[in-house]
């Protein structure tokens, strides 16, 4: 049986790239690219996970698929998710890495250290 | 003039869909599905992204680019980088978002939030 | 020559027993312990660690005792460093350590493992 | 009825003044000093906030006084802890900030924000 994750949902494919092109174009016309040196951006990345950890911080055990979340919370926690994901995008531009590239890279580095018994 | 970080690079394009497809797929033939609660892979970005910072924690600032980084550091924090990405994949995954889209709809808000001066 | 850090400042002599007393009681009087299990006040101080990176996340390097901020930063500043300190003491009385024993046999692991050459 | 917390519980005594003291200490007589910017404690506390979430990321909900918890873990979870405090001593320290009074200035703040209700 397949897993429900890969085939019951239907979500955006949106790629890193696409990610990338937006986040560097959104700071070049604010001309805001003076500030993002990687340790500064590094340091706004932990602000973001902070917040992302705020929204689990009082909720003891939570299940997966956020059952009784209300749609607020569900929406506050797309929007800290998400401000991570660019933070570590503009981290990975800065420091000229292929993020994409490295996650495929990194992925299979850990099907090696962990292969499956047959 | 356009920006190089648009166009001088020749990046992978990989999506968020396939990061997650790999990433469930992974924890699933391996039977890890049942330890990724979402406050449990939490917890195990909020280390990645410790492990990101060491990399980062003695060097003072660090220009764009890396410079004078050796190959092994840049591999590094490739790798770390990567663990934070599939980390916050699998936590949106197993929250039930859709975080491609969520994070095209964050950048909407930014814009609207730090309008353009004319 | 003596290290002005130990002898050029007068700063209160503050235990952590006294710190602990004080957020023990404060919990217990408004009837919070029930919410302060040991990974509800771990993400609670992940989210306190990451207002404090906020401080400092687009000021690039910081000198050694902060000149040029303005007193507002700076009391910002402590607020912040001293909520990350009051979920540390609290994560460690939950967890039933001994915090001040624990850090001072710390210590004396460090200088184990990093001997002064003679 | 008094808390079990403060009363049945012998903890030493430990000052943070004490422990500023001693990690002052250790930094001067390696010359480490010169390392031990702002910034960079900053980083060095959030790696270790990260060992400190990765001893908790696979144990799902964990009870207050970690039964069943191996005295090795208990041990790590006492290092863990303690490495992030020594990190935020250093860091108050090389602000220039009177740690102690800021606790326990921040407490006040805190019960006037949380005012108890007769």
């Amino acid at each position: 049986m397949e897993s429900p994750n890969k085939f019951s949902r239907k979500f955006k494919d949106v790629t890193l790239e696409e990610l990338r092109g937006k986040v560097v174009e959104f700071a070049k016309v604010r001309n805001w690219e003076k500030y993002h040196s990687p340790r500064n951006l590094l340091l706004a990345l932990v602000g973001e996970v902070g917040e992302l950890s705020e929204i689990f911080q009082w909720k003891g055990e939570v299940e997966r698929g956020l059952p009784n979340w209300s749609n607020d919370d569900k929406k506050h926690l797309e929007e800290e998710i998400s401000d991570v994901l660019l933070y570590l995008v503009q981290l990975a531009d800065v420091c000229g890495l292929d993020l994409g590239q490295a996650a495929l890279s990194k992925i299979v580095k850990n099907e090696q250290k962990y292969p499956l018994l047959e």
